[in-house]
């Protein structure tokens, strides 16, 4: 065993219990000396004589896993994992590793903080104001709205309690697997993802990125949705298509959206010219200390594996079923 | 009687009742035609046989008052009443009433969305993207910070009682009369004013523009606050002297500011050059469901006068003291 790659940046950039962990480690460690997401090819290059990657959302295809031979453990800082090739590394004897409950809580209360931007215009305020202008802009509020939720899982529901405290008075929600216990607790209302697009003000989506959930959002849904609605897509990229966005947005349709997750990051596209685009820069998990455990846990999982304990946060079976069958 | 002036704008956009209210009152009236703010001058010109000001926060000044020979009552859509002059409308015999409750639930909300914006520094990233920039920026999550809230009436006790729903540790509060039963509830933390601008990661002020109150935050205030605090003001422009909150943030200090409301209106002023300034067009009760209510509480108000039914909302005498001790 002698090199770590940590692939995500910022890493250790604010709390340096990561860079401690790995210090006392005694093995040879680099930081992603790009300072930005790794294409395929970058990763390649560095990876050749790597036996752990620290991981992000870069591609970690199967040339990625073929190339890399000392390749041994992928620890994902985060809960996505539309960017492993699961099968690939499960067929090299890879490990890989992710923390799927550290992130939640800083992406959940994001989701709320552009819902509530969103509902008031005041992202458009704020351009208009910056830019000389001034428009008092109408707004509805959490209390008056129909949401609508499509993922319920560690996001999903913590979404929809935050938004039961400002008496949202209907919830709907849709999960590939429906769950009828927290249907009591909430007061929730299952419905279909068409039933969803219909009828919500605002939807938002907590789904990973699968062959499933990819173009789930396409000019169709966007137009079944109600001219003033609302899309937000915290999630992955690629699970509204971008272009379709872009294109029912320009044609006047739907009153706002905010994207934090693009096919391409660092994001350089059209929805940019769209001013009621609430556009940020996946900082979902960017909480200082939502973003530390994520980083804390995942050098923790490379020192059990370095040191031949048991892991704790191997990804489960499930993951790798949604991957080769595309659910 | 014989007529009525809409100051305030927009009225009846969005909701059609108040204007109906009105229609069948079978008095003449007249929406402020300028669709603006009205300076005194034009309040003077346009108040010259006028009987009911249905107002907004255009200066009612003792000039207005004594030059409006007619004006029998001021019914203002809002709560604020530092834009009246209580004592010239009461030496004159001039009703004035108000709609102290309905905008709470809207300021309180938009509170939230800002707060949980500048935790963020999503407007920031917002602006970035749209500039073809990308930057991940870290931010804090409400569950690990303090907040400071000056002003404990409708609004701040809202504001209160959301945030604690995001597990918010630690709430500083501050009344001009301190009141024990909220805290109980909300476990909050009677605080100086000293104590919440040294201590508070965000202070949010929910006070009146009164002479005590204006400029209450100066240079003085936020230098001693957190380098990388916040400060948010839906309240009244001029509670924050808008030059000292400029020269300290062209400085460097505050990690960011939320400014829904200026000494002048609209603002046209230099924050507009500090990106991390989120900047709003006076749009705390800007929901339809809150406005709409404000506009039609006002309106029914003057239905009473004109009917000579008892009035429901008028002025407290506590108003009155308050304008004329300073206090």
């Amino acid at each position: 065993m002698n090199k770590i790659l940590i692939t995500t940046v910022p890493f250790g950039s604010e709390n340096k219990l990561p860079i401690e962990l790995l210090d006392n480690l005694n093995i040879e460690y680099l930081i992603n000396p790009l300072n930005k997401k790794l294409t395929e090819s970058e990763l390649i290059e560095m990876t050749s004589d790597v036996d752990i990657i620290i991981a992000g959302t870069e591609p970690i295809t199967k040339k990625v896993i073929d190339s890399a031979k000392n390749l041994k453990m992928i620890s994902r800082v985060g809960i996505g994992l539309d960017s492993v090739d699961l099968v690939a590394a499960k067929a090299k004897g890879i490990k890989v590793c992710y923390t799927p409950d550290a992130p939640a809580p800083a992406v959940a209360e994001l989701t709320i903080g552009v819902m509530l931007t969103l509902l008031r215009s005041l992202h458009v305020s704020n351009s208009q104001l910056h830019n000389g202008q001034w428009s008092r802009i109408f707004g509805r509020r959490l209390a008056e709205i129909t949401i609508g939720v499509i993922g319920m899982g560690r996001i999903g529901g913590r979404v929809l309690r935050r938004t039961q405290a400002f008496g949202t008075p209907r919830l709907l929600v849709n999960d590939i697997m429906p769950n009828d216990s927290s249907n009591k607790e909430l007061k929730l209302e299952w419905a279909s993802k068409e039933k969803i697009f219909e009828e919500a003000d605002i939807i938002s989506l907590h789904v990973p990125l699968t062959k499933l959930t990819k173009n789930m959002v396409t000019k169709k849904e966007l137009l079944s949705m109600k001219k003033d609605a609302m899309v937000i897509n915290v999630s992955r990229g690629g699970i509204i298509n971008e272009q379709d966005l872009y294109d029912v947005m320009k044609g006047g349709h739907l009153s706002g959206a905010a994207i934090d997750v693009f096919e391409n990051e660092p994001y350089q596209g059209k929805l940019s010219k769209i001013e009621r685009c609430f556009l940020t820069a996946h900082m979902g998990s960017m909480s200082i200390d939502c973003r530390s455990k994520m980083e804390i846990e995942a050098t923790e999982e490379v020192i059990r594996f370095v040191r031949q304990r048991e892991l704790m946060n191997e990804v489960p079976q499930i993951e790798y079923d949604i991957q080769s069958d595309g659910l």
